[in-house]
């Protein structure tokens, strides 16, 4: 088959024919790829940047369809007798399937608690533990617990907070926006979730003094310092990084807000004009279901956002900022617009250089910080509500205010990896099969 | 008067006549005090480890009665006039009260919300912007937003989730035990709190997968991957530093756990075998309400507590960490016991070293952390609630499982500070009266 894999030390990406993977484990899957996502992170082992020598198969994000399951899966194997969840008994060769971009058993502890990112059977798609999917076929490991199933869609739509029809919807969403369930989208969600739900942003949300905030129960708690004005509840966000997965936290942020009714001022920054055109581009075409009258939104570069913020918050700074960029900088920008007592969410992927604060820094501020991967099993059933709700932004290829800039034959990888990297083209899709 | 006064560069407190304050803004108050607290933090400031060079009354921690008033209070100054909280509408002289650490003004934003340790009008006693209460008097700015009075329970009683008879309970708890409320106290109960309230807690506390249990109303999530088991809503959690603030943190943790019900399993670290001695102490003298039949609490050197996480987790980790101690080790250890998204609350008091980790480290772990300062106003009701039920603790002095050691003479301040620098005594606090 064809696959496109990184060889060491950096920068070489050559699209080769290599044997098609087999099953190895009776919990494996072989998927047929229909689409390949390139994403940023790709850009971190092109670059040599992730200490490997591994010559492997590149890419994380693919949507395709079953070829082969490991004998744990089909007639011969009754799920029901064996305890393993319900995941485990949904996989049938011919099923349209995309992964998350990490393995999960779906069946341990940690998989039980949701934080499937971090499943200790778990492993990075495109890494040099396991090949990834920018190729014609990848072979999914622990596949029950991992892959979702778009053609048995009534094993999962009972987990969706709306109803809808499932059925019918999968048949007007595209291949291309369906892929981004695969990391941005629930990249992106999972940030959004995750400020909205830390303590320190509940006064806010709850109109309630810290700590009575924390407790629907103690109403009492109120009289002592009173209820907060309308001004104290207006959530001030900064999201640093306007790449794919930036876009996807904002669409999901102001869907959130939005659907709470949460008055906001939010300021994006990027340093990069032409993402931060893209982001105009992208909140014009959100429809007004995913905005709120009671909000504002700008899309600056970081020193406009210094005035930005000290104008609305004189001084005192952002109630959460999402850090979307991975890097010391990014992370010192968040330090400095963010609060006292302020939040900040960074779902940047980071190098392993020692981060720029002091703990007094930290302490002085109040700081709360929550990195890390998301748990994208986790969110599907959330950040399939989020594509379905907008296709006005998540349906749409090569337009302006697309997040998919091209779909290109899986053959110019290797250019299309220097371009991205030089950021001369935006998210591009491999089609492996023309 | 006499106070205890820290002269730079470090180890040098002296017991000095100075003059007694004096009102110097219209909102301040001046307190005579009744005993002042020497706590761990103090030790910062003895030790030179501030960066400051100036002379000034040491002690964050005081309980006293108000001799004199600015103008902005009393019978002149209606307060339902002027728009302030009621706060600056309760306090007379001749009132008993006891001071959070910090002060503030209780009627901006950051006050309202409830981050009152980060008022911008506030400051620390006992440091070099504000003198501090280790004297037979101090002045008090902004005492309407500042001070409990303890005189006038009425006008805080209500905040109380619990309905005591409050001012029979304040007759018969000793100002010893009230001056808890000034730091310790709250920082512990804060800490536990914070804790509790995260995000990433909240599969284990609900018993429903992330993300469906951060949202009480989204039942049909809980299909996705099912309910949690029993074993896995153990809450397996550490505390590094059995310091008072640790000690503190252990009980209000033990009695949040107790009251909600929750299974646990709770390691507590130190590397001081005398500290160790202590926690055990006070957790034999804690009452059959203050812990739980589901849980299970432990108090070992941090080479043990790696084994017991182990043998507990299997390799996973504690749920979370609190960092009582503020320093470098303290977090690593911190890092090293917490499992994948898993949570870190600090309230240790940092100095100016870089933290030391690395952002890949942290993404990795999807680690989670709060750093910093109390907000003790807004803690008061929580921490007084725990100071009243757990007076079988905080209501000692001078026995084997006291958190206070003595009670001396404001003269042996400066062979205090060395004692306790030298870990030959506890927690002590000074009479300025004999």
């Amino acid at each position: 088959m064809l696959a496109a894999r990184w060889h060491p030390p950096s920068y070489d990406i050559r699209v080769e024919k290599v044997k098609v993977p087999q099953i190895e484990d009776p919990d494996d899957a072989v998927v047929k790829i229909t689409l390949a996502g390139l994403c940023g992170y790709d850009l971190h082992i092109y670059r040599g940047q992730e200490s490997i020598t591994k010559i492997h198969v590149t890419g994380h994000e693919f949507i395709g369809e079953i070829t082969k399951l490991g004998s744990n899966y089909g007639p011969s194997a009754v799920q029901s007798t064996t305890g393993r969840p319900n995941l485990y008994a949904t996989l049938n060769v011919g099923d349209k399937v995309v992964a998350p971009f990490t393995v999960n058993c779906g069946e341990c502890h940690v998989c039980r608690v949701g934080y499937t990112g971090r499943c200790p059977s778990g492993a990075l798609f495109g890494s040099s533990k396991l090949d990834g999917g920018q190729a014609q076929y990848v072979r999914v490991p622990k596949a029950g617990g991992t892959l979702y199933n778009l053609s048995s869609p009534s094993s999962w739509s009972n987990t969706l907070t709306a109803k809808f029809d499932v059925e019918t919807l999968l048949k007007n969403i595209s291949d291309s926006s369906l892929l981004l369930l695969s990391d941005i989208l629930p990249t992106g969600v999972f940030a959004a979730t995750q400020l909205l739900a830390h303590p320190k942003m509940q006064p806010m949300l709850t109109g309630r003094a810290w700590p009575s905030s924390l407790n629907q129960s103690s109403a009492a708690l109120d009289s002592d310092t009173g209820l907060l004005t309308p001004e104290d509840r207006i959530l001030t966000i900064a999201i640093i990084g306007l790449g794919p997965v930036g876009i996807c936290a904002s669409v999901a942020l102001l869907d959130a807000l939005g659907q709470k009714g949460l008055p906001y001022r939010i300021v994006a920054v990027d340093l990069n004009k032409s993402r931060r055109e893209k982001m105009n581009k992208v909140y014009d075409a959100i429809g007004i279901d995913g905005k709120s009258q009671n909000g504002e939104f700008v899309v600056q570069s970081m020193e406009e956002a210094r005035n930005t913020v000290t104008t609305w918050t004189g001084n005192i700074g952002c109630t959460g900022v999402l850090e979307v960029v991975g890097n010391n900088s990014a992370l010192e920008a968040a330090y400095e617009l963010v609060r006292p007592f302020g939040v900040i969410t960074s779902v940047g992927v980071h190098a392993p250089k020692i981060v720029p604060f002091t703990g007094q820094a930290l302490y002085n501020k109040n700081i709360s910080f929550d990195f890390g991967r998301c748990p994208a099993r986790a969110m599907f059933p959330l950040a399939f509500e989020l594509l379905v709700k907008r296709q006005d932004v998540f349906g749409q290829v090569g337009t302006e205010s697309s997040l998919i800039d091209r779909i290109v034959n899986i053959e110019q990888a290797s250019e299309m990896y220097r371009a991205f990297d030089q950021g001369e083209v935006g998210k591009v899709l491999f089609n492996p099969w023309k």
